[in-house]
């Protein structure tokens, strides 16, 4: 690190600060960079300054946004009756990939963990109901995560939501597809058990 | 990559440009980015900018640096008779970790390629010679790879210095520490042959 300039070692310092980037590969993006032409480097550097001067919570769904609304709660050809509840940007991003959803999604920006000291005031759950209130939404399907605080954030809002005229269903868990069951945990199969369904 | 809004996708396909970094891996770093403190990515942005606009290549020794002339040939307590000649900054940061070496160096810029056009005018030769000229230089240690180009570069530097009252050595090439001989390549154990001294 000391025989470098300065300038490079900071930028070192600062790549070395990405998830997954150790020192030895913050020195070869830093030289990468030394070496790239200016333009390039430039682009990269003005497009983080323009994702941190753009990017917002989009104001209905709390997705991240250029604008005020994003791009799906603006899209007139998704199903506005159908609302998928997640935690994070990344599971809806994951269910995006998937190509199975053609509805809006709430982002409820984490998941109950007491322990942690995230309650439901922490959550967007307000703002959940307020969009159900608004009367186009005919199903919540909460997509929290499998784990504890994503099951007990499912459990929570189902509760709370038997008093809105809404069907609330759960996306089903159970034997990874290409999954070798004897590789599966207890508490899946179980699950896969007794969430069983009639084949058709 | 469709999912995200235009100034991340924008971000995505930036950092998908640094070697090593695949799609997913860029789409990780830019989520990252999107969430850390506006100050901490703000800092990687402008130390990108801040290298692109500092770093040029040391007046003396072709290295990197953010002055004129860099840190290591304005050292007063490096040894001016030594100069260690070699082909990239790369492998004058390998040297100076080995922390084996306490004299300056001449960074030509590459080595002698005629498949890839790079002939001796493309190489910092003539300024390698001009410092060999101001007379402190006791001895050359020729530190270019030891790959094909690399070694025809040593000696065609080192018969051209035939002619300077310097010493002219090159580093040794052999087994690796900790190698094993039976896992060494035949041109690199008869090297190790060849150049075998004495114990003493």
């Amino acid at each position: 690190m000391m025989y470098y300039p300065p300038s490079i070692r900071h930028l070192i310092r600062h790549l070395a600060t990405l998830p997954g980037i150790g020192e030895k590969t913050a020195e070869r993006l830093a030289l990468h960079l030394v070496r790239a032409r200016k333009k390039d480097a430039e682009a990269l550097a003005y497009s983080i300054l323009n994702v941190k001067e753009k990017i917002r919570l989009c104001s209905r769904c709390f997705g991240l946004s250029d604008t005020d609304v994003c791009s799906i709660c603006n899209n007139p050809s998704r199903d506005a009756a159908l609302l998928c509840v997640v935690e994070n940007v990344s599971e809806m991003i994951a269910i995006e990939r998937s190509g199975a959803y053609y509805g809006r999604y709430h982002i409820l920006q984490g998941a109950l963990s007491p322990m942690d000291g995230i309650g439901p005031d922490d959550l967007r759950i307000t703002e959940l109901f307020a969009r159900i209130d608004e009367g186009e939404i005919k199903e919540i399907i909460l997509a929290t995560n499998t784990h504890l605080e994503g099951e007990s954030t499912a459990r929570y809002l189902s509760e709370l939501l038997e008093r809105y005229p809404v069907k609330v269903t759960r996306i089903a868990s159970g034997v990874p597809l290409g999954g070798d069951l004897k590789y599966v945990d207890q508490l899946t199969l179980k699950r896969a058990m007794e969430t069983r369904y009639v084949l058709e």
